[in-house]
């Protein structure tokens, strides 16, 4: 006798009811991934619930992040510190179980999904970082990286073209410890997918390099089970391997199974029931018997696997400590090395003579890494294609390949989108810090795995180099004229646009540093003559805004960002010459610069001076209708019903009004 | 004796002389497709180089957009109103030779490529045209639209993602009359290819449904020559066709083909003169003997090809006066029709009723779509797989399928980037007006494709719904709060945020008249209630901005868009009471607002009353840094050497000179 059924029964229900509960979900896909995530989940997943930060630990990847409840479901059957009152919290603001997983509130989320592809190609960076650790850190008898990355998948993601990006570079790399386990159901969300998804999907993965299992019958356990154990025999250097798992979406529901009907709204309870009968499972809502349970919990197998593993690396250790200590840092506890600090990425002393030669910020760039990259071994480089453009490498970094794993620069192709969510990917997994390179321009492919990156609050890096009109002949199509104002929109990305080779240094020092944070460097094509500074204003880079040069009974302030700055400057001199002396502040970072206290912008800025801003970009980036003030939205929104969120963001008719009542009280801010 | 060899010679000639004479450009590509570009244009391409707008020619579009010159040789050879002049002129300043080819710019150029990827995509929308142009007007006996499309494309373009999606929707359209012949030189910007792509590109493309002939010898024109003749067979239900060219980058320059090192920068004046000896083309720059011009000339048999398909049209007009009027119409002129004006998307008379129930914009959008579907013929609509959500269909619209492919609403997967692009190739071919819908928040995926809409002036339509935290619980993933702001900064993308109902039928009208543009319009998902007009303010809609509700003696004004407009007319409504009346403006597009002239803007937001905004997005959509002058670039760049485009664009220290004096004599503008 057997309690698989039973096992998946229990997702199902969770699920539904759940959806049910919070009136608003995705029902159909967790439905129809019940027996793929009974075999996975309850068979092969190497995880310790106790623990959902064990660096040896397999990767699941939700990649249909709307599924949402399905890996809620499996986190707290499993053991995770998530209970049954967390589930019946789903999608309410607050709760640990939003409507679509993220790393970072739930324990046991890896990343961050629901927009689709990006679990995948994130899954593609996670099996890098483990390849790569692997190549650094195992010895002959000692491995003590070697997990795998499971990903769950579905038309949607394979309909997205990142994904083509993301199983290129899988098979290219020959990741042979990621698994793709494809919910092959023939639905989306406009119906039955023929009529727009017509791709031999087996096919099309070989092409790339990936070895096919399947179809298999994705609501058959033992069949998955068998499959399954078939992927853990791959060697880390085979090949990626596809699982093609034919389901259908909503399974369980007698009336709702297989359409479109089932994906993405509650059941209702008329369903539920028939539903309940027709699954043989007659408890009520959130009751889960305690043999089901039991036969779920990984608690157990779990700690067992850590502690073996605790036990290989203390042999490890023993046999090569330095290794040991370095994995503890760069893997377990995300810290720079001893004596690591901002100065390492500053220039050597003497460098800085004045008058310096001028230098393209990109170029500074590459100096900075320069020096870095021995300082920091869990940098890891790469470029879109643009190597020599974006001058992403430096010496002795040597090329990531499939035979050469330990490179330190990856070569992603022209792929902007699936290397930053590669990077994403390496980040999340620990032990890297990566930063890649393209055209600024092109970070509009890119521009929704940024995003995803400050969401997660991951330490990346987007070189983001040809950063204006200054690129020249290439034309309209290659000058990013609204890009710098559009990156400083996203929440929590920090956007440098330096002025020369100091504010470049800096700017990496920041991206290296302070709480995990994602960091886009807009750097120029063009050379770039050195700003003379002292060490006031030397430190004040980091501020974001200063006073680059001031001039006594100053009448005007000049605001300039990147190449505008020694416009500026020389503007400057000019109107000295007219006997009309200005300040020039330079605005490295203008997202900085606005989390500066008051008392620092004020000074930078002067009070009662008329200021005049200057940036080769759109205009609005410095301003727009003059308003006294503004209600808006300035962080990441939340998981909620939308008149809670009103609510919780504060734009509501109490709210408004009490802010004109202080603003007519002059009591702006 | 044949010309063919001194016809490839031609070209390469001028791609090398023209990027050594400009000082940069890109001469491998052209050089190594010389074969493939003598074959197609020498002896297949249906065009008329006297009119380059004849509604029946082939399509050609370079995606590898960096190979310009080869498309400027073709157009200057077969006969184009493009001299020699104009290639002596590649890559300056107001040159009709930019460095990517602009649709606009340059008779003959189909479509503006350079972000590579897109032009393929471009394509797919090209042949969907004419496909589906073909089901509606031919008829027995009268084919009057019968044209391919052909496209050249690099494995850059084959990396991208976003030629994933265009293969995949090709293959499931079967756009039997698109080809694409790929550039396979297995050399991209950073080297040999291989560590990077080891897709196997025949069996991809299979997988997605093509006919795939090659590997060829690339530059073997009687091979590439018999492989048009082959495609030229295909029929239009066919499957599309992928020619597969092995090509060495930079062919005929002895020490560079091959390498990376042809790609991107001018040969210099010694392997120049060493190719010339190479290549047995010993005339100096930019001199083509008459015997090769001659071979080149298409001018005499594409005026014929067209005079035939003029004696066809007349038939067809003798047949079907009304088809052919109409084809006139859409194809020929991009007229709407007779009687067609903003009334149209207007409610009917009657259904202005105030009380009006509330309605989500999205919804309101469906409705005068429901009313713009039969009385505009040319729009052709469609989602990115969230048709019931973005509610883009309309009653009897029939969705698009390869099996009926007169339908108008296109299901395109989950493809947003491809569904953008898409909708550009169908603008760009003439006799549609596309407009295709997703979740804002996804505008993201698809924003280069939208950038490029805007710099070619198309007139598409973006649906954008679930356009803020006001989707609720689908959580922060899906809610954008950064993107209303964000398109906003793209030059010449119109974007409405409407209020209601008769905002968004305002939105819909502006989208559909005046200079073609593209449009996006932010719907709401949850319901909004209707605000109260008069006759005077509706017409105001149309100027972006306009005083929603006036009150005497007002000390303040509230300025709101989308859901946020009844936010604060019921905080005028609680200020009333406290004795505080205010202003509401209602700003469904800042865009257009901001085009309007001063004395509008002046009136509608007051001089001398404090402002308050609101609105569900980053408050950078309203301000910055208060700056009393702000000098800056509002436009697409241009192709020109980077000093000439300072000058240009007004960013030098004389204009920053002069803005300062002018604020300082309080001159601010």
């Amino acid at each position: 006798m057997t309690t698989t059924p039973e096992m998946s029964a229990a997702l199902r229900a969770l699920a539904m009811d759940a959806v049910q509960r919070a009136r608003s979900g995705h029902p159909g896909a967790p439905m129809g991934m019940a027996e793929m995530a009974t075999a996975l989940w309850g068979r092969h997943l190497k995880i310790d619930p106790a623990d959902p930060r064990w660096p040896d630990r397999d990767r699941f990847v939700l990649s249909n992040g709307h599924a949402s409840m399905l890996l809620y479901a499996l986190l707290h059957l499993s053991g995770h510190d998530l209970s049954i009152e967390d589930l019946k919290a789903f999608r309410q603001l607050g709760s640990r179980t939003p409507g679509h997983p993220e790393v970072g509130v739930t324990p046991g989320v890896e990343t961050t999904t629901g927009p689709l592809g990006q679990g995948l190609a994130n899954a593609v960076g996670l099996a890098l970082a483990e390849k790569r650790l692997a190549a650094e850190f195992n010895r002959d008898g000692h491995a003590v990286v070697d997990h795998r990355t499971w990903v769950f998948a579905g038309d949607g993601c394979l309909m997205e073209g990142l994904s083509q990006e993301a199983i290129s570079l899988a098979g290219v790399w020959r990741l042979g410890h990621l698994a793709l386990l494809y919910d092959d159901n023939g639905i989306s969300i406009d119906g039955p997918v023929a009529g727009w998804f017509g791709d031999d999907t087996a096919a099309r993965f070989r092409a790339c390099g990936w070895s096919v299992i399947g179809p298999l019958d994705g609501h058959d356990v033992e069949a998955l089970d068998a499959a399954l154990r078939q992927v853990r025999a791959t060697g880390r250097d085979e090949a990626p391997t596809l699982v093609i798992c034919r389901t259908r979406i909503g399974q369980g529901s007698p009336n709702r199974a297989g359409t479109a009907k089932a994906h993405g709204e509650p059941l209702g309870d008329e369903e539920i029931a028939l539903t309940r009968a027709a699954i043989g499972w007659p408890h009520p809502p959130f009751e889960v018997p305690p043999a089901v349970r039991a036969a779920w919990d990984r608690r157990e197998a779990g700690a067992a696997a850590h502690r073996d593993w605790r036990l290989r690396f203390e042999a490890y250790r023993s046999a090569y400590p330095e290794a040991a200590a370095e994995f503890e840092r760069r893997v377990m506890r995300d810290e720079r090395p001893a004596g690591f600090d901002a100065s390492t990425t500053a220039a050597p002393p003497g460098a800085a003579a004045v008058p310096a030669p001028a230098v393209a910020t990109r170029k500074a760039s590459q100096q900075v890494l320069a020096r870095l990259g021995p300082a920091l071994p869990e940098l890891i480089g790469g470029s879109a294609d643009l190597t020599g453009s974006n001058l992403t490498d430096f010496p002795g970094c040597g090329a990531l390949l499939a035979g050469r794993i330990d490179g330190r620069h990856v070569h992603y192709g022209v792929r902007e989108f699936g290397m930053a969510a590669v990077m994403n990917g390496l980040a999340l997994h620990g032990g890297f810090i990566p930063y890649g390179g393209t055209f600024l321009t092109f970070s509009d492919y890119s521009r929704n795995a940024i995003r995803m990156a400050a969401l997660m609050r991951l330490r990346v890096v987007h070189v983001l180099t040809h950063d204006s009109i200054g690129l020249g002949e290439d034309g309209p199509t290659h000058q990013p004229v609204e890009h710098a104002a559009s990156l400083r929109l996203i929440p929590g990305l920090e956007v440098w646009r330096p002025c020369d080779e100091a504010e470049t240094a800096a700017a990496w020092s920041a991206a290296l540093q302070g709480p995990p944070r994602p960091s886009a460097l807009l750097l120029s094509r063009q050379n770039l003559p050195a700003q003379p500074r002292d060490a006031q204003q030397q430190a004040a880079i980091a501020r974001g805004g200063y006073v680059l040069s001031d001039r006594p009974a100053a009448r005007a302030v000049l605001l300039a960002t990147g190449s505008e700055v020694d416009l500026a400057m020389r503007a400057q001199q000019r109107l000295d010459a007219l006997g009309c002396p200005v300040r020039v502040v330079s605005l490295p970072s203008m997202t900085v610069f606005d989390r500066q206290e008051r008392a620092w912008r004020d000074a930078v800025l002067g009070r009662d001076l008329p200021r005049i801003g200057i940036e080769a970009g759109v205009r609005a980036a410095w301003g727009g209708y003059g308003c006294a003030a503004v209600l808006g939205v300035d962080t990441f929104g939340e998981s909620g019903p939308a008149a809670a969120l009103f609510e919780h963001f504060g734009l509501t008719v109490e709210a408004l009004v009490a802010r004109v009542q202080e603003v007519l009280a002059g009591d702006a801010s």
